[in-house]
């Protein structure tokens, strides 16, 4: 198995709801057959589907509420933590925790969407963003 | 926001033993603290944190079990979603699913990982990956 990942799935109420939201955030989405959402997100996906379908899917059942799986974003700047958290806000996000200093020395905030999922965007200054979005985490010695 | 992801994080019940079993897939994590784990994979990085502190740090409350999130890896070809299953089980992973064809025309099985994250593991003949792993979506008219 490489080391790598191909997409994340996002279990949604309604996939169109799900998809307004994320588009007022910028993003493009596509769906093959009106239903599941695909948005291409640097060289991996986000998927948005019905949460039931997606459950039954993955052979899983579902007690409901989060599930031990958080997204995140990472930015150039702390100024950019702010305005990606203000862009939620106003797509209709509900703020978990508003951008603050963390104790490992970056800077981040917590944006849960409709559905419940919490996304944290965060700045780290050791991590690197490319030009293309992607991160490179830094050599660890443990 | 920028239409990218940069780190998915599963919340587990030992950070040490989890990554155990993600370098039994062939993975190599790394960690700043002896506690977080953090792999590169591709362009985005797979994090392994405990599941209370992740709830704890993503301001949601945890009912246990799956909540809504399923990552999948995509293969070059339907024989190797047998193979990464087959490396899953090897390594402790339940099998969901074992692999079969899908009704949108691929080819995919279901490994539980020790802590209960589901990961599909799929062939998509209508998705292209590049040699670096990286996955891009067709064009889809929806």
């Amino acid at each position: 198995m490489e080391q790598r990942l191909s997409l994340i799935t996002l279990g949604v109420a309604d996939t169109a709801k799900a998809r307004a939201f994320y588009e007022a955030l910028g993003w493009k989405g596509a769906s093959p057959d009106g239903d599941v959402v695909f948005f291409q997100a640097g060289g991996m996906v986000v998927g948005l589907w019905g949460r039931d379908d997606l459950a039954e899917d993955s052979t899983v059942d579902d007690p409901g509420g989060w599930g031990g799986v958080t997204p995140a974003y990472c930015t150039r700047s702390r100024e950019e933590v702010d305005s990606v958290i203000e862009e939620a806000r106003a797509a209709g996000a509900t703020i978990g925790r508003e951008p603050a200093e963390t104790p490992w020395g970056g800077y981040s905030g917590i944006f849960i969407d409709p559905d419940g999922h919490p996304w944290e965007i965060a700045h780290n200054p050791a991590w690197e963003i490319a030009e293309d979005g992607s991160v490179v985490i830094p050599e660890y010695d443990r």
